[in-house]
């Protein structure tokens, strides 16, 4: 009961204790990132700030799972396999972002491909586990709902790589994906514990205390950001967290921003092509509408960290 | 069990909804805050907004404490007391402060006595109650210890007055008292709910949700100030918190942030005078050191609250 606590709190000094080293080696390598001309002006300032700090969170994780997970367990080591793929496909695309100076890396298709693989990769883990698929909660029912293969197959594969993307475009300002990320972490601890799950709970406090410790560095003025290695890493831990407790329909509720940030660029989008240039947000993703509206950066951070907090709180409860 | 969660989730909603009018009726009344010139530069921009703010933190906690607590529970009705009174003692202070334009309200002396008395009725009440008095828990052991009526008297009444001026002297960033006493409050959920307390749960939980909502407003740039009010009234709150769960010894460990700026203001003070004007600290309470020190106001309260969660865990732990 306690080993979820106990690796929150190693996974938060590690990222902490090894933070200013991963920092100026991030640096060393020039690893800056490159803001994008089609955002805020007032992000232009970012621009030299080091990236891929994903790195400090990923491993901090790891470390703290495999110390208090029970040894050799397949829940933990399938959560850790997740995670890490999702970090590569990342962190391959930082990097061509960083080498080639732009804010735009692997190409879309080829990512999504790959992301697509490591979801039907667990997909059908859950789907031949028994216990696990093809049911799932309903939310606020107590109830569950068996589903067709092919439906949970694909309903988790869009909780995985959905997440994934979904985070990566709440990854936007200082210590924003990172906070939401830990809450939504917090939550699923929790919600592992109840649903006796004891290593996918340590894995997933060990998460939340890896982002805490990232938060250290990250929080506004940010002296490293995430990158897709950390987005891309957290969202597909936190969907792969939903598929192993059976939680997929219950997660939209607890990442409600990492939804409406995607939502809002998917309602964007559509409508300024077929309005042929017209907006319903100032920008998105989201939180750039905001900063738009005049309101401060640190202020819409904490905002979104409350309203994380509040969804995921009504998330627990439909799931009471 | 759920009943602290409601608790919570409607105080937050009640001060995030109040708020904007409360700010409002506290710029008409001309509730600004004065900021004390040998404060550091870089406040003197907060001059102007509004104070006092800590009414709307104790108004959601009472009304969600009414609401989800026993009809008539003598545990809510104590903790709503206690929090009142000190509410009022700030509310005094501050308006003394507003009306005189100077930074500092009451006299020290006639305030303090007023906390003292109010410490002291809660002491009695716990000293003459079969299951709280005269027994402490002692952190890290699973033990208790039975202290003579004396001590125990001395060590609630510390704990109560103590953590009301701690709280005091920790508000001075944006968002950071409000943070911290959120975090206190969560784990006083949990600890109320394990000692079997669930109305001192809903009340802890009411207090954290209300410190939250408050923090919609008050996150930097902060748009009103909890002031005296606010701070007294938390830190009392949650001091008699510790006295209703027989925690007085862990209590340190769980505010350690609050801890930690009461006492760089205790050693300060002396060793600049026996110094004859030599300083440990840039500047007391210890956050202006780290802004003297060239740390963002906004990072440091980041950081704080980290810590605060840290610390609040480790003192979850130290009773389990």
């Amino acid at each position: 009961m306690n080993a979820p606590i106990y690796a929150g709190l190693l996974s938060f000094f590690v990222a902490v204790l090894l933070g200013p080293s991963t920092i100026s080696f991030l640096r060393r390598l020039k690893f800056g990132q490159h803001i994008r001309s089609a955002g805020p002006k007032a992000h232009l300032g970012k621009a030299g700030t080091p990236t891929m700090g994903g790195v400090l969170i990923v491993f901090a994780a790891v470390v703290a799972t495999l110390v208090f997970a029970e040894p050799g367990s397949g829940t933990a080591l399938r959560l850790i396999l997740v995670t890490l793929a999702f970090a590569l496909i990342g962190l391959v695309d930082d990097f061509i972002i960083v080498v080639r100076k732009r804010s735009l890396g692997l190409r879309a298709r080829s990512k999504l491909a790959a992301q697509l693989v490591i979801a039907a990769w667990i997909a059908l883990y859950a789907l031949n586990t028994p216990g696990l698929g093809p049911e799932v909660i309903v939310p606020f029912t107590g109830d569950a709902w068996e589903l067709s293969p092919l439906l949970f197959f694909l309903l988790c594969v869009v909780a995985v790589a959905g997440t994934a993307n979904a985070a990566n475009f709440t990854d936007g300002l200082d210590g924003l994906a990172a906070g939401t990320s830990a809450i939504a972490c917090i939550i699923y601890t929790v919600i592992a514990l109840r649903a006796g799950q004891p290593d996918a709970a340590v894995f997933a406090a060990a998460v939340a205390g890896a982002c805490l410790g990232f938060a250290w560095f990250n929080a506004h003025p940010a002296q490293v950001f995430m990158g897709d290695t950390g987005a891309l890493a957290l969202g597909g831990a936190i969907g792969a967290l939903a598929v192993l407790t059976r939680t997929q329909l219950a997660l939209p509720i607890i990442v409600s921003i990492f939804l409406v940030e995607i939502l809002s660029v998917m309602i964007q989008v559509p409508y300024f092509r077929l309005t042929k240039g017209k907006r319903i947000f100032k920008m998105t993703p989201i939180h750039h509408h905001f900063e738009e509206s005049g309101w401060a950066e640190t202020k819409i951070v904490v905002r979104f960290w409350l309203l994380a907090a509040v969804s995921g709180v009504i998330g627990l409860l439909s799931l009471a």
